[in-house]
């Protein structure tokens, strides 16, 4: 079947002026108007729709069309016909139709606006409506534009390993993986599990980041980067987490804060023109439909600066806010953790952009992050993004062999388990830096969609791993 | 500090004929000639090394520099001098250096040849050599070679889950995923683990395809792919087994086997084409010191058309070579599964060239593989390459409910489980099709390597979880 996808309809109508063509696709909607008829059809090649025009005269199948339900799998043949006077550009004059799949009066896609709680339990079907047809093909856009992004610039994808043996930097709680027979595993004589019998000869979990593995790489490479799923077993039910989510973790040999920071910028703002040039049609339903605000603030994080202020900066703003009336949940002062009340206020209030928030205090920050002559900052940057919070955690990397084993003997950690990372620093170390971006925030924030189960195909929370 | 690629030296040399520049990389080798030396470095931005010129007269840190060891990591201020007369286009006559991360003479990445076993042990570093520098920039060029071809041609990228409650086609042993204490874990009154109490509510693993998934999202979208790690617990320790590989899967609705295979073919000879065009360094050395054979063969085979059989003939091809002396392990006649030795003599001996084995007996295939109106074979193709054997397995998938239904039965399956994926097929069903490309096995096909423990950054095998 030489068929032509919809997208090459609205690419070059005139092209198309008077052709015959083939599409196939699914039945949005039919009408019936008892001469003539059209079918709404879609085949996801875009987001767009075509308009199809039956003729009662022209085409005996007319009835068994208009019959059809929602859903519906047609091939359609007909001749394209520009319709300048109208909504849509063209039209498709149907000269036969076949019926490839039929569907029911019970389809759950109808037309009408159903809740996304109900979408949720149809994930196999979801993406056939206009919300998730446009958030999975932004997914889809903005995953092809970081890779695009990073190879044109020479950096190496490298796929660092999903199972680990290393409890990574204590970054959360792990998945478990095994072989073992759980109901009743081997056991050394002390009753503890005998991991030595499983099948990597020891206990494995999830990564929950592939940043220590990428050093490895950047340190050959230079510029490297990873994209893949990383998993935390925390057991928090928000909007924000899933088990298992996508993350994006460049890694670059002889780079310093400040060029990890120019990085990042630059990363987001070619996805967001890269999602802008190749989405239009997605952007404006969601503006629409989703979050009025949407294209205008993409458009401006597209062209201005991001901000960058330092942790000890970012807390006298906040002590200065507390003061002059703002509440928060939780209190501010020099040494804790931002919470994402503090970081929503920081970007979307007081800078009003994307903000970098700079050298937080080493106690709060992972082992890795090189330690500033202060001795108690470390050369870490978070970017904060309007309606997200953090959306990228970067850092200069400690370089310093001495310093490093330091930090990892103060925080009790087994220096043989960083051996290898220490190796790194033993032969021709260097000043390096990274970050790591949430994949699925950065789609949340190209969407406006706010629940993380909306921007992932089949999410995986506290109690679902359903489909 | 403004760094200059070497990368970008060797793409137009001429334009920095007399200028200063900054590199910063490894060393790979030191000559100390008394009055003057070398320095060969290596950034990683390419596979080829910058020459470095010391004049003792003119470099204070002359003997500092002389003295280093192999991976020490410098920053060399030098002018750059085109070289016409010498075996390297240009060299790099050096005003400072300064040493950013010394070495040492126990350093494990010694010029002199390593064992691929021993750098096995030395994973954070063996990419600093000339063999793992090439494997695993083809594997990255690889990669964007992929996405490339199916982002440009309208398909969307899913990233189908990685935990999975289901056991997918049972097409193989699979890792627990739990967060339940395996050394007591809840159970039931029965004695019998309570997996309710699990993280996701229920017992999960980690999944062997996301092809089901994949069929979900090109019901929707018409064209998808994904590309993400999948696991195989298997306790096979051979050459070509990991028990966590990447593997591409690309769906496409309205397309049959014929459809499936031109994409197949289509896309091994872009991404061949891609990394011929993009790697001509890595290639040759490979082609000098892993295999021969290699280069020609990308050659041959991005240009010349895959052969086509079906199953019933390739035995029939199979056991005439038996009849003619041929001595193969394992038995052939028709009904058994085609064995690696079989597949390389159809696609090395009888056909010189990839070749797609087509409509397999039913009985040896998945239960989702579309059946053939011989009602025992089914619209199945693997692509089988010179080297490897099979490097892609495809099919038509069974878009006829009743059949379909008929087959899960049959095959005392869950028909429960399947819900959802039956659901396809109440609403809009279409005939469709897709198939599965191991990532590692075409990385292997590249490269000419022949062990996968030598494509993957940091593999897992039985036994080993090491990185």
């Amino acid at each position: 079947m030489d068929r032509t996808r919809i997208a090459s309809l609205y690419a070059t109508p005139e092209a198309f002026s008077g052709v015959e063509v083939t599409c196939a696709g699914w039945i949005r909607s039919v009408r019936d108007m008892k001469n003539f008829g059209f079918v709404t059809l879609n085949d996801g090649s875009c987001f767009k729709d075509l308009q199809v025009v039956m003729n009662r005269d022209q085409l005996a199948c007319y009835d068994q069309i208009a019959a059809q339900n929602v859903g519906a799998a047609l091939i359609v043949v007909g001749k394209l016909e520009l319709t300048p006077d109208r909504p849509q550009p063209f039209e498709l004059q149907a000269l036969s139709i076949e019926v490839k799949g039929e569907s029911s009066p019970d389809y759950p896609m109808q037309k009408k606006r159903a809740s996304r709680e109900f979408l949720r339990t149809q994930q196999h079907l979801r993406s056939r409506t206009n919300l998730f047809r446009a958030v999975f093909r932004v997914r889809s856009v903005a995953a092809f534009a970081i890779h695009e992004f990073f190879q044109t610039r020479g950096f190496v994808y490298v796929h660092t390993p999903i199972i680990t043996a290393s409890d990574a930097e204590g970054a959360g709680e792990m998945f478990r993986v095994t072989t073992l027979d759980v109901s009743n595993p081997p056991r050394l004589e002390d009753g503890s599990v005998d991991w030595s019998q499983d099948f990597f000869g020891k206990a494995t979990n999830l990564t929950v980041s592939g940043q220590l593995q990428a050093e490895n790489f950047a340190l050959s490479f230079g510029d490297v980067y990873t994209f893949g799923p990383t998993f935390r077993a925390e057991d928090s039910n928000t909007r924000r987490h899933a088990a298992e989510f996508w993350m994006v973790e460049p890694e670059m040999a002889f780079a310093d804060l400040n060029d990890d920071m120019v990085c990042a910028e630059e990363l987001l703002k070619y996805v967001i023109s890269s999602v802008m040039t190749t989405c239009p049609d997605e952007l404006d339903m969601l503006t629409k439909f989703v979050d009025k605000g949407l294209l205008e603030r993409l458009k401006h994080v597209a062209t201005s600066d991001f901000a960058r202020v330092s942790y000890t900066e970012a807390i006298q703003i906040l002590e200065k806010a507390v003061q002059d009336g703002q509440h928060f949940e939780y209190p501010v002062s020099w040494g804790v953790d931002l919470q994402t009340e503090h970081e929503r206020f920081l970007t979307e209030k007081h800078f009003g952009k994307p903000t970098f928030v700079t050298d937080y205090p080493a106690a709060i920050k992972a082992f890795y992050m090189r330690l500033n002559d202060d001795g108690k900052t470390v050369a870490a940057a978070d970017c904060l993004v309007p309606g997200i919070g953090e959306i990228i955690g970067g850092s200069q990397r400690e370089e310093r062999l001495e310093v490093l084993e330091q930090r990892i003997r103060d925080l009790n950690m087994d220096p043989e388990e960083y051996r290898y990372y220490c190796d790194l620093r033993r032969y021709g170390s260097c000043r390096h830096a990274g970050f790591g971006l949430g994949f699925e925030r950065l789609v949340m924030y190209l969407t406006g969609v706010d629940n993380i189960r909306d921007v992932l195909p089949h999410p995986r929370t506290v109690g679902n791993a359903d489909f």
